[in-house]
């Protein structure tokens, strides 16, 4: 295993590759042509105009001025000098927090780190235990390394006090600045909603599990239910018709008209007609000229299009039952959210309605009992997701041999057989497998969330970080530490005793630190210099920006301004907090190199919310309370292992003065949680109706029916005029004042005149 | 081990002394003299007279009417003869569900008993594994019972799919039958509570956590809060009192005016006036004549409470930051019950207000801080209750030993030095210790529920039924199938892997049928009988009825109908749920016991609901979930169980059959929670609304404000004249229709004239 110097050399390596990439960001950055891949923010905010419009041809493409590249690094205090509340204003609450995390991560580690190299690396040094257990255990790897860890130290020594008191001294401080954080980010939110601006969400209420009746349309239905059990605050409703075909074939629509925009630019540059093959993607089928061909295509679909949009607006059945349910004032929505409406607790269920941009419209129409089944299934596809992915992999990897591709890809047979290529394919493909494989397990869990049911994307992205956390603490970190696959590990651990788990994974622990620190440094170091660089997002933008831009719109949807990824980010950082949780008092070498991870990540992202991610939606941060209790599972995680490191130390008296640290830990948790976790979940009466007493003598006149009008319209019928609003129910629809809302729509103002419905909420 | 012959003379003596135990309650309770031991309920409904108060003086005490001995057991059918809903309006609901929990155990394990009947004990008892086993393991006890279990298959025989296929087959039946009857329990409770009369508790919910506030009182505070956030909704509030001292003062009060009832009527009947030593407990101290002693003890007792009572309504720190406030309609409290109100999720704690019957006074002030740590405490003090239980026991049977009684009591020495005493101390002190420590274990654990801070009766007991059902899960049911106490147990497992652990449990489960039918027969079917004579109460009602009573007032108090105590009476049920489970693809013939159990408690417990018990409360059924629940844990034990013993039958093909089993069940459990809890936990809008509604029509002119007014009074204020509303924040109180409303309760009218508050609810 490696020594000292090899880690050295490694950092170097990797501490290397790592400012290459900040290099090359560094210089790419700095081009006008690549303006838009860098900071897509500014532009999306309006602030920022494409620098290629103007200046000299060669100056559009590169910068020549010298001086800019001397200063390559000045990108890092600019983006530590925007204050926490210009960001919240900037890049919105979430975004916010998540950089937290990290700053979280130091505010843990960095003490950590010198409390450890105070005590705990002199107490190891001097352990005395190295010559033996190199004389010892030829077998076993040990290292330089162990000389700093609490390998050094013979079992049964009284040195090993040391190691416990610094536990407990870690996880004081560790839930110390947890609940901090925990109360700085609740504060953050609370005001974040207190000046939030008027949303749709905030008086809309997701209705879901309509009961069927006959005599009503679910509209009708709705409108009854509320009308009687709000009486006082009911203000409207939107029925959720069920659009997902046509949501499709929009989709399909704008890909031809993309093909279609490419072929008129290369007519106009090349003046050359082009002929493509009309089949499947393109490959065979009747020939025919590429523009006709695909406006004619387009006409075709936009008539489906139209049809299919009749049809859905006209159908009852395309209607399900779910509905949003405004009401007059946030305190009436966050009563309705909040309270059980019906005695059978599987209809009318009523929760807050995610943003109008967050709603993940396939999932609306789900009852309850499918929804069980779904989630009962997605419970064991994610076991067997866990445990058992390597045998699907495995399956795969002996289906794509060389045979397998010959026989499907017969004209690649001549190139197969050539020596050198049928070794490399033998040699990697596996290997290439099971990259794609983990390339596209985000992607997989996503899907399996989608399944489940949930009816936002922040709820989707949460359940996916949920799962993925359990595959990297599964097949990451105790794969690493435990030889095998993850269903090997499973099988052993349940032939052993509960008390002989711990032990075994503790007491090669320190064996895996050096393991550990290649890892963090590639994994780490390198994937956040990686993530500035944006090296796809760039090809993308130039390719695009060669075939499909026109004009500067286009330009503008060729941007690809991104989002954090909170289902894979989330995680991974987790997992490093993990790192340095456990290994705080077992290798302290390790914690520098985290130390390093979340200052570097810190710098990075907080760059990159600033001057590039545009987030989809705003949750208010809603996501802390599975940051805190995810940190709180790797202390107890790394106090089980402890303990089982310390048994295998024969300090068997030492052990209980460990065991009230989890079950401290725990109650810390079980704490925080009655204390904060509402505070995330609910939104109080209180605050709903400062709001509301606040909003109503500011703007007595507000229209309050006109603003939620069109909120919470399927996309696909977003500025259609033919979408019209049901007018059965609406009896007020019918007074002479819409025509005057309708007008009042199109011309984009949002602010209507008094109105009779603020009248009727305001007796 | 006991053989089927003498199983057959178990059951034979304990019928015999199950019927004795019938016959003796038969002829009491024919006695006049003893009417109101064995049918208190009926007087408390004020239907039934003291037959005493008629007839010849013999014919008060002794029932002559030698026909009505010969009908000894007519009760039975009588108690069958009340149909339920009149039932449910005669005793409540939570009577009449509990009495279903014997019915769902018929439901459930009749057809088993048939079908395992039917298929099993033939399959067993053609299994031919008897001889070679007895031959084999002559250590081991076996018995006739076996051939008739699984122990007679042979390892790796195909008829154990027989047992897997009935195990399906009982977990279906079972699964169905709990669905069932969860809805059914849900449809009685949504009728109960839309028939339900009007009750304090539906309009008003119980506030805590009212935070400090320095310029104004909690009355104020309370009253400005929800002015604010309620303010369509918000009718009044009452102000919690510290009166605990003041509680146990008027409790020494009542204690002493008994003993001055003793002594007068033995003055009036025996002409001897009595002399009492003054001291502790009567033991020592100046003597005084006990008329004159105690009539001065109560005068200076009855001043001190004056005095107390005058303080706790003066001093506003004996106010305790905690208030009942009260609504204008249902849907007003359930919202407000249903909601956060404040973004400080420890602050303005709301929750539904208990009956005011149900209220625990005591633990209405706990900070939320400290009910975090009292509960943590708890659930330690609970792990050490149920697995160290034997510890303080030993320690304390070491110290009760001749010596140290002799120490404390210097006056028994010469009554133990006796040669027989001393013996018979020494052989039985230990059992009487732990004798006693279980006839104490229900006050202990209720003492510890209490700590835990919980501020209703009700909630008490469901906490402390969970506590119980732990202690005889882990110390009857387990501590049986293994020797040794909890605390070995769980030693050894934690150094087994968690397969083994169902194995070694699973292997001794058929060997020990024949110890759980005795259990079945001395704890289930002679302690029902026992139930039913109500002995304690009947000596107590003797002894009172001969020194206390003086008036039918003073014996109407006397009476003591007693009532169900769920904490200790459902716990038990579930064990016999749990055998029936575990026994019933394993050893059937344990199964008709159970049976006959659950006939026999069904019986015997509609008698005492009928006749007996008197309600301390109603809560509506909510403890059906637990109930729902630990039957649910019940099965999934037996199907671990299961599992382990046909690991060890060599079946490990099969086992994969059994997995899907508690996975399966698990999902149903959850399933059932989403379907009905929320029924058992929070009131719907809808049902508020229409109550409302329906009221509204039926009496648009009561006075709400009137009839909640003193509703939530501590009960040491009830009744007092001096108790004042506090007037500080009442502005209305006022105006002149106070008086008409005082004048009002003294003429004990709740239903009184039109009234300004019902007219500004109903703007």
């Amino acid at each position: 295993m490696a020594t000292l110097s090899d880690i050295a050399v490694s950092a170097a390596i990797n501490s290397l590759s790592a400012i290459l990439f900040l290099v090359a960001f560094a210089i790419l950055r700095l081009q006008p042509v690549n303006d838009r891949v860098y900071f897509p923010k500014w532009y999306l905010k309006g602030i920022r105009d494409s620098p290629t419009s103007s200046g000299t041809f060669v100056k559009r493409f590169v910068n020549l001025d010298v001086k800019m590249y001397l200063k390559f690094l000045n990108w890092m205090p600019a983006a530590l000098r925007m204050p926490e509340p210009e960001l919240i204003e900037h890049a919105g609450l979430d975004s916010a927090v998540y950089i937290r995390i990290y700053l979280l991560g130091l505010k843990i580690f960095v003490p950590i780190t010198l409390l450890s190299f105070g005590v705990l690396v002199p107490v190891n040094y001097t352990g005395e235990n190295f010559d033996e257990l190199k004389a010892n255990m030829k077998d076993l790897t040990y290292s330089d390394i162990d000389k700093l860890s609490i390998s050094n130290i013979a079992p049964g020594s009284k040195r090993l006090y040391a190691h416990i008191v610094m536990a407990y001294v870690f996880t004081l401080w560790t839930c110390y600045t947890l609940y901090n954080e925990y109360m700085i980010v609740a504060k953050m939110r609370l005001h974040f909603l207190a000046a939030e601006r008027r949303r749709p969400d905030q008086f809309t209420v997701l209705v879901r599990n309509v009961p069927p009746d006959i005599d009503e349309s679910v509209s009708e239905h709705v409108e009854h239910f509320f009308c009687v059990n709000h009486p006082e605050h009911y203000l409207s409703h939107q029925v959720v018709y069920n659009a997902n075909t046509l949501a499709d074939m929009v989709a399909a629509k704008k890909s031809l008209q993309n093909w279609l925009t490419y072929y008129t630019n290369k007519l106009e540059r090349k003046n050359k007609r082009k002929i493509v093959k009309t089949g499947f993607w393109g490959l065979w089928g009747k020939k025919a000229d590429a523009i006709d061909y695909y406006t004619e295509e387009i006409e075709k679909l936009s008539k489906e299009v139209e049809a299919e949009r009749e049809r859905v607006l006209n159908d009852p059945s395309a209607i399900i039952p779910a509905a949003f349910v405004s009401f007059k004032s946030r305190w009436g929505a966050a009563v309705c959210a909040q309270t059980e409406q019906s005695h059978n607790p599987t209809l009318w269920l009523t929760d807050w309605a995610p943003e109008p941009r967050d709603v993940y419209w396939e999932n609306l129409a789900i009852p309850f009992v499918e929804l069980n089944l779904r989630r009962l299934l997605m419970a064991i596809a994610l076991f067997g997701l866990t445990f058992c992915f390597m045998v699907p992999i495995a399956f795969v990897q002996t289906l794509a041999n060389i045979e397998g591709i010959q026989k499907v890809f017969p004209f690649l047979k001549p190139l197969i057989e050539m020596g050198s290529v049928k070794s490399v394919i033998q040699g990697f493909l596996p290997g290439i497998i099971l990259k794609i494989f983990l390339i596209l397990l985000p992607t997989i869990i996503m899907t399996m969330s989608k399944i489940e049911g949930y009816t936002a994307y922040s709820a989707l992205q949460t359940r996916s970080a949920g799962k993925y956390h359990l595959f990297l603490l599964v097949n990451v970190f105790l794969g690493s530490i435990i030889a095998g696959t993850a269903l090997q590990q499973l099988k052993e651990f349940s032939n052993q005793s509960p008390t002989e788990i711990p032990q075994t994974v503790g007491v090669s622990i320190p064996m895996k630190a050096t393991f550990f620190i290649t890892y963090v440094m590639v994994d780490g170091w390198s994937g956040i210099a990686a993530e500035i660089l944006r090296l796809v997002p760039l090809i993308i933008f130039h390719l695009k920006n060669a075939f499909l831009v026109k004009t500067e719109k286009d330009r503008e949807e060729a941007m690809d301004p991104g989002c954090l990824n909170w289902a894979v980010s989330e995680p991974r950082i987790q997992l490093y907090f993990l790192l340095g949780l456990v290994y705080s008092a077992v290798t302290p070498i390790l914690l520098p190199f985290i130390v390093i991870f979340f200052a570097f990540s810190y710098l990075v992202f907080r760059h990159q919310i600033i001057n590039v991610y545009d987030q989809k939606y705003e949750s208010g941060a809603t996501f802390w309370p599975d940051v805190h209790r995810r940190i709180i599972i790797g202390m107890m995680i790394s106090h089980i292992l402890f303990l089982g490191l310390l048994n295998t130390k024969k300090a068997s008296n030492a052990n209980y003065f460990l065991i009230p640290l989890p079950i401290l830990t725990y109650w810390f948790f079980r704490f925080c949680k009655g204390r904060f976790e509402s505070q995330f979940r609910r939104f109080p009466l209180e605050n709903a109706m400062k709001k509301d007493t606040l909003e109503k003598a500011t703007e007595p006149n507000l229209n309050l029916k006109l603003y939620l009008q069109d909120a919470y319209v399927h996309p696909v019928f977003k500025g259609s005029t033919q979408f019209e609003r049901p007018t059965a129910v609406d009896e007020e629809e019918n007074n002479p004042l819409v025509a005057t809302r309708r007008s009042l729509i199109h011309r984009g103002s949002k602010q209507g005149s008094s109105d009779d419905n603020m009248g009727i909420s305001a007796v």
